[in-house]
């Protein structure tokens, strides 16, 4: 044990070190394409494998089994989004709060949601994923909660701040599952529009 | 042609219509409750019809097609919810928005979203599903839009309006998501709480 045949996260600690974090983010990125295109029944480690350009062998070593490669990879994009938020407004919000919902809103409507939202149905229904999707649904909605107060510039020891923020991100991810089928795109700016107005006003 | 052999919605025409009727009935709630239960891939034809205690013949009698059966399905139910919010509150909202607005959130707590959700998230990727479903979202979400604005008592030729509805009814849709694996009414209705409150203010 130890060595080259470390699995999981600790691979990044041996050798070769950069080539293998290269594969594994290669990997993560695959899986959330294909989640998001072809939902949870058409996503393999194989067909990830396949589109990543990595042998089947290669993609186990990384992720040993389909649960490990698919969490991993919608907790890994989150992460890259939620860097990208805070990278948005390097100064904080500046005031600019319809900037801030909209930019909320936002992590709502592309492949990271539609790839989540995949594993979550699936996750309802299948006792081996429901736990692990659990668990990283709270972690990645703890992340978000977080980045949306400081970005919002806002108190929550206020009464009602907490619950008008935490309604913010549900409305905006009512907004993503609006968007699943049609292009929504017109109606949620407008809706958009007119809560960040709102908002505006309700927090001061 | 005619007669005894009229499938789908024209059955109830035909002697026995009654009996028919009910037939169709105990169909469509079995396909709610297993598309719930069981996602779409746990749901056909044959499934629905021994959970309803029909013949596999008589369940395709009135709905040829899986997706006729799940569909049919989906807006049956949406529609006895929209009657039963209506009776609700029978002499409209009163005054009261924020017990709208938590009925409205309840509408996408229960079986019926969880398996509208299925429906949805298979459409996204199943060509000959797509567009029934998002025929039956676009009709479904104009009634329950038309019932919101009913209920709240609000006028929609005030700017702003429309799009305040929306929005509710868009975080409605998200807290529906939220509880999809977890039991999240604690927190929902903290947040339900609060966004009566803001509405209220904003409708004035």
């Amino acid at each position: 044990m130890g060595g080259v045949s470390t699995v999981g996260d600790r691979v990044d600690r041996v050798p070769k070190q950069d080539r293998s974090r290269a594969t594994r983010q290669r990997l993560l990125e695959a899986a959330v394409a294909c989640l998001a295109e072809h939902g949870w029944a058409g996503s393999t480690v194989s067909v990830v494998a396949e589109r990543a350009g990595v042998s089947r062998g290669a993609a186990q070593h990384h992720f040993p089994t389909r649960e490990d490669l698919f969490t991993a990879a919608v907790e890994y994009v989150a992460e890259e989004r939620s860097t990208a938020l805070r990278a948005l407004f390097p100064e904080g919000a500046a005031g600019d709060r319809r900037a801030v919902v909209s930019a909320l809103v936002d992590l709502y409507t592309g492949p990271l949601f539609r790839a989540a939202l995949h594993l979550w149905v699936a996750a309802s229904n299948e006792e081996q994923l429901r736990p692990r999707v659990t668990e990283l649904e709270a972690r990645v909605g703890r992340e978000t909660h977080r980045i949306a107060v400081d970005l919002l510039g806002v108190d929550e020891s206020r009464p009602g701040v907490r619950e008008t923020v935490q309604g913010v991100l549900d409305m905006a991810r009512g907004l993503g599952l609006a968007n699943l089928l049609t292009d929504d795109a017109g109606r949620r700016d407008r809706v958009v529009a007119q809560w960040g107005l709102l908002l505006d006003e309700a927090l001061g």
